[in-house]
């Protein structure tokens, strides 16, 4: 075996295994990316996205791909500007090309200054708080990005820890399997490649290299639920009920996201053919309401309020439509939020009021 | 409104509204059994089969029903006969007939003194650990009891509480949709009538009928996974997390049930048509397990495993195993404890070694 040239040793970290996990994790996602396309990395600077731009500088020009990072400036902080500055020079040393700072504006706690300009992206203070304001911005802006490089993929860092964490977070909403199926490793355009990895390995990545991660403050705010379940929640149940709590929700999210890809997809195949136009809204056949598990049945009925009407039924709600088909004595319409839902000729009709 | 006698009055407790929840959620529950038919309370004497069973002294013979009881004594305790005792009087009290004692012996934190007798059930200190042990004694107890009254149903006390608790505990196992899925609120002869009450209220219900239920020191034994989640791990989800978590873990086990159920039934509707038996094993397509989505096929492979073998596979393991049908590239056989599974003229094959 010929010895490397010695300023190649010196320049090229020895490889570890914390960093050998992130660079077999980011070639697995990258397997199916048509040679020559670009992969944008998103990048806060933390150890997670700066371990993952790190593996994915070194893995995507062997699978013949362009990588380039997008970093997101929140706006949220004093010296964000420095941070994403410091994080763009950190992906250039990388090798990664392009590099495009997005700035975005969100009004993290509501209530506070309004902010304006072309890229304002305001938190509602509505539904799902300040937290899901700050990801639809985030997003919004990685979208953005990926648009205007003509990017193939956007890899997200999130990690194992992360996941559990979103597991734990959507058994608090309490709405089924879907919110207890975390993260997918891929949707769309994103994919997130060291989903499967602790954050600790991820840290390790980057101490190996001689990357050094901003720390976001943010992470130790404690108004934040995903900061409580990090910090209290997650080390009780290490503690109290089991040493592998965070496995076992992440393996818990892989098996729900299957079950819940499966019945989504089942319902998606028939609805075109049992969903009816009427006058002012549309209809579905109670016979196969009837014949139907409810985990299909259930689906049916939510699809139609949420593509016909936007409404996003709670279970009570769905369970109320469902007994017009199941446990059908007469009773009167089911009142929603603007449709009304009643029985007719055989088929479940949904009506505008 | 004629007025009520004076001695009925004095002798019948004014219905509350807890009384009136766990009288409505019996009655539901009733409704479905033959009349003239037998259903026999489980009664630990504890608050939430104490408040189950008056609910079900009051509403069975309105039901046209004969209402027992079954009191299982684990022996686990000094006392536990007088316990026993004591609630077999309340039963009496309440007017149901037959009232049973059902002695059992289990060795709850193993590696104690070996226990014998004809009816000794003990804890292996294996699987499932000293609480799955004590169960199963109950279930075997409650079994022979109905088998031999020729009760129609045994009801069960589990409330709301119970059923989130059961939620987290199955995270911790992280074995999926049907890990999370809870208690069932009926399971061939088990029915759960006050699955959807909350503990206070059944609590209240005892307290409202002057009914003095027993306190068992094992729910404050923080050896027990169960007494730690109860104790320590919800009232922290719901100071942290959401005040509502009991309600939102419930909601899931039921989602998550409708859903494990369903997709469990799709496979069991195809299992007799795919499995072949094969010289020592069974075999299924290939082409099945790769044409439909991993809900299905994963749950074929478990259950072939499950029911020829009686392997229960980790994820992993079937993952593995799919593989030589999703991801076929010549690889060797998947070796599972006692079973070899390979690929072979476009089949998964199975077999025991």
């Amino acid at each position: 075996m010929a010895p490397e040239a010695p300023e190649d040793a010196e320049r090229r970290p020895r490889l570890t295994p914390a960093m050998a996990d992130a660079r077999r994790a980011v070639r697995a996602h990258l397997a199916d990316i048509e040679a020559g396309g670009l992969v944008l990395v998103a990048l806060s600077g933390g150890p997670d996205s700066l371990a993952l731009a790190a593996a994915t500088a070194f893995e995507a020009p062997r699978a013949g791909l362009r990588a380039g990072a997008v970093i997101v400036d929140h706006g949220l902080q004093e010296g964000s500007a420095e941070v994403a500055e410091r994080a763009a020079k950190q992906a250039r040393g990388l090798g990664l090309d392009p590099i495009q700072i997005e700035r975005v504006r969100v009004d993290l706690y509501g209530g506070g200054m309004p902010v304006s300009g072309d890229d304002a992206i305001r938190g509602t203070g509505g539904t799902g708080g300040p937290e899901a304001a700050a990801r639809a911005a985030r997003y919004a802006a990685l979208e953005v990005a990926a648009v205007e490089h003509g990017a193939a993929a956007v890899l997200l860092g999130h990690s194992l820890d992360d996941q559990a964490e979103t597991v734990l977070l959507g058994l608090a909403r309490g709405s089924g399997t879907l919110s207890i199926a975390g993260m997918a490793a891929v949707a769309g355009l994103y994919r997130r490649p060291v989903l499967g990895l602790r954050r600790e390995t991820l840290a390790q990545a980057c101490v190996d290299q001689g990357l050094e991660p901003w720390h976001d403050p943010h992470n130790d705010d404690d108004r934040f639920a995903r900061v409580r379940v990090r910090h209290r929640i997650l080390p009780l149940l290490q503690r109290e009920l089991d040493p592998g709590i965070v496995d076992a929700l992440a393996r818990t999210a892989a098996i729900a996201r299957d079950d819940a890809d499966a019945l989504d997809l089942m319902v998606d195949e028939v609805a075109e053919e049992l969903v009816e136009l009427e006058d002012g809204g549309c209809s579905v056949p109670v016979a196969w309401i009837a014949a139907n598990p409810r985990a299909l049945s259930s689906r049916l009925v939510r699809l139609v309020a949420r593509v016909e009407f936007g409404l996003s039924l709670t279970r009570a709600q769905t369970l109320e439509v469902l007994r017009l088909a199941t446990d059908w004595h007469g009773q009167g319409a089911v009142h929603l939020p603007g449709v009304r839902v009643n029985r007719a000729a055989n088929r479940i009709v949904f009506t505008a009021v």
